[in-house]
C-alpha cells in the first residue's frame, strides 16, 4: 500500500490503492487527489443511457476519468472530451486509453470488445453482455489470454434494496416468488427500433434486469419449465412474456411492455417465515412487519466502483446467468403471435 | 492397481482398474473376467434410440452390465431385465444401481437426473443435455455436491473420422466451413410429437449433432451473428434453419428437416491449405489429395466406454458449446412462418 507500511490497515482501507482514502488523509495530512492515476476511460455509444446513468456515474469515480468517447453519431459527443466515430478509431488516436466501456446495443457488443481486449485495454459491458452467450464465452477467454479484466455489469443487482433482500432470503424457506416487471416501452425505449431487431431481446432486454436481481438473491439455482413469448406480427423480440421456473418453490415472472402510466418492477416473495416485496427495480425491500430498507439510485456509481475495483485485483467478473434464462426462454418458450406495434 | 506393483505400468494399461486386460492376462496368465465388479447401470426411455444404439453398446461395454429399465409405457422392456414404470421406482426396488443413464426427451430429463444424482448415482445424459441451459449448471452441482460423475454426451463427436478432421484442421488457416445438415424428419423421428413441442427443439435435434462436432473440430470459437429460423404454421419448434458465424472465417449451417431420401450430414471445408469434406455425419473424412479415413459407427460403444473411464477417475464431462449455440440461435434468430407441417 504506497510503502505505507503497517500503519495502513488493509482490511480498513479497501480504497487505498486507488484514491487517497479518508483513512490515509487522517493519517498523513492533506492528499491532493489520488495517490494512483486514474485509468484513462473511453464510453463507447454516447446514447440515451450513457447520458443518463454513465457519465455522471464516471464523473462521480475517482478511480476513473472519463477521457474520450465513440458514437457513429457525430452529433453524440461530450463537452471538453475528444469524441471518434468508433472505438477503432478512438484506440488508433488515443493508445493512452486503459479502459473501455461498452454502451451500445448489444447486437454491435462483440466486435467493439475483442477490439478493446485484444489492444490490452479492460473492458466493461452494459447489461445484457452480448447478443449471443457464446460471444461472451469467447471474450472471457480474449480477456484471460490479454490479462485484462472484463466486467460484464448487471447494473439493477446495485439497486438500493437488493443487498438486503439477499440477506432476508439466505435463511428462509422458499415458497413462492413472483417477478412484476412492467413499463411502457414508448415512453423508457422511445423510438429504439434496435430492441425490435433480432437479438434486441424485446421485452427481455428489461426483463432481464429483474431476471439479474432474481439469480443474485434467490439462495438456489432455478431453471425454465414454460414460457410464453408474444411477438408483435410485425416485429423480431417478443412485447411480453411469463416464465415458470423449476423447483421446490413455485417462481414466476411476468413481463410485458405496453403497461400504462409508471412502471411495476416488483418482486413478491413469500416465505414460511413471512412475506416480503422487493420493489421499484430493486430500490426498496420492505418485509411484512419488518423494517424496510429503500435508498437513491447509485446503480451505475456502484458499478464504475467495482470497475475500477476489478481491475486493480487484476480480476475479471462475468456472470452470464441472467443471459442464460432468456436464452432458455427463447429456446424453451412458446411462440405466440400478437397485434403489430408501431410507436 | 490391484496391489500388482510395478509389474503393472498404468501409463500402458489404461483399462486395467476396470477389466482384465491384454496386460494383465499376459503377465499373470488367464483372468477370469473383470477384476473389478461392473458398474450396475440402469437405462431409462426405452424409445427408438434405446433399441437401436444404447442397448447393444451397454453389451459390449465390459465395465457396465445393464441392470435395470425404466419407461412410462409397460411394454418398453428388455428381455431379461428388470423393468420399472419410473426411474423412482427403480431406485427404490433396485438400489444397488450404481449408475443412470437417461434416453429419455430432453423435456424430461431433469427431473430423472437430479432425482439420479441425489442418490448418489453417476449419471450419463443423451443430447441435448436438457431442455434448458440453467438446468444442466444445476445438475452440475448437484453432482459435484454428490461427489458423482455426470456426463453430457454428443454421440456425433465419436464418429470414426472427427478426430482425424480435427488433426486436419489444427494447423491449417480456415477460409470457410459450410454445415448441410439436412434429413427427412418423418424417416428419422417417425411419429415422434415431442420434437415439435416447445423445447424439443425441431430441426435442431438433429442440427446440435452437427454442432457437436464443429465445437469439437474447429481450432478456435465462433459465434452467431444472425440466424433464421422457419416454424411451421401448427408447430412449436423449426423445421429449418440457417445460421451464420462470426469471426475470421466464414463459418455457416444449413439444417433441413423436409429432405426427401438419404441424409445428408456433410461438413465443407476450405483452408488456404486446401479442401476437405467430412460426410456421413462425421463417419468419413476425404481432404483433396489426401488419405480418406472412414470407419463403421461405433459412437455408442466409444461414449458408454468414455462413461465407465469418467466414473472410474471420478471425474465429469459436460461441454455445454452445442447447446449454447441452439439457444443462441433461438434469441438471435429471426422467425419466419412456414407451410404447416402433418406426418
Amino acid at each position: 500500500m504506497f510503502g505505507l507500511g503497517a500503519k495502513v490497515n488493509p482490511a480498513v482501507c479497501g480504497r487505498c490503492r486507488l484514491v487517497a482514502s479518508d483513512l490515509l488523509c487522517d493519517a498523513f495530512g492533506q492528499q491532493k487527489g489520488p495517490l494512483k492515476m486514474a485509468e484513462k476511460l473511453a464510453l463507447v455509444g454516447i446514447g440515451k443511457i450513457a447520458r443518463d446513468q454513465h457519465i455522471p456515474s464516471i464523473a462521480d469515480t475517482p478511480a476513473l476519468v472519463l477521457a474520450a468517447t465513440a458514437s457513429r453519431n457525430p452529433a453524440a459527443t461530450v463537452d471538453g472530451v475528444p469524441a471518434y466515430p468508433s472505438l477503432a478509431a478512438l484506440l488508433e488516436a488515443a493508445p493512452e486509453i486503459t479502459a473501455v466501456s461498452l454502451a451500445t446495443p448489444p447486437q454491435a457488443r462483440f466486435a467493439d470488445a475483442a477490439l478493446a481486449l485484444a489492444a490490452g485495454k479492460h473492458v466493461m459491458l452494459e447489461k445484457p453482455p452480448g447478443a449471443t452467450l457464446s460471444e461472451v464465452h469467447a471474450l472471457e477467454g480474449l480477456a484471460a489470454k490479454a490479462g485484462v479484466t472484463l466486467f460484464a455489469t448487471w447494473h439493477s443487482r446495485e439497486a438500493a434494496a437488493v443487498d438486503a433482500a439477499r440477506e432476508w432470503l439466505s435463511d428462509k424457506c422458499l415458497i413462492s416468488f413472483h417477478i412484476s416487471w412492467k413499463e411502457d416501452v414508448r415512453h423508457w425505449h422511445p423510438g429504439q427500433d434496435w430492441i425490435w431487431e433480432a437479438g434486441g431481446l424485446g421485452v427481455f432486454d428489461p426483463g432481464i434486469n429483474a431476471l439479474s436481481v432474481m439469480t443474485a438473491i434467490l439462495p438456489a439455482p432455478v431453471h425454465l419449465v414454460s414460457a410464453d413469448l408474444h411477438f408483435p406480427a410485425n416485429r423480431d423480440t417478443p412485447v411480453s412474456a411469463r416464465l415458470r421456473f423449476g423447483g421446490p418453490a413455485e417462481v414466476t415472472a411476468e413481463f410485458d411492455w405496453l403497461e400504462k402510466g409508471p412502471p411495476a418492477w416488483n418482486i413478491d416473495i413469500e416465505t414460511r417465515e413471512g412475506k416480503a416485496r422487493l420493489s421499484q427495480g430493486g430500490a426498496r425491500f420492505a418485509p411484512e412487519g419488518g423494517e424496510e430498507t429503500a435508498g437513491a439510485n447509485t446503480e451505475y456509481r456502484r458499478l464504475y466502483t467495482q470497475f475500477a475495483k476489478l481491475i486493480e485485483e487484476g480480476a475479471s467478473e462475468v456472470d452470464l446467468a441472467p443471459l442464460r434464462h432468456v436464452a432458455d426462454a427463447f429456446m424453451l418458450g412458446r411462440r405466440v403471435q400478437t397485434d403489430p406495434f408501431e410507436w
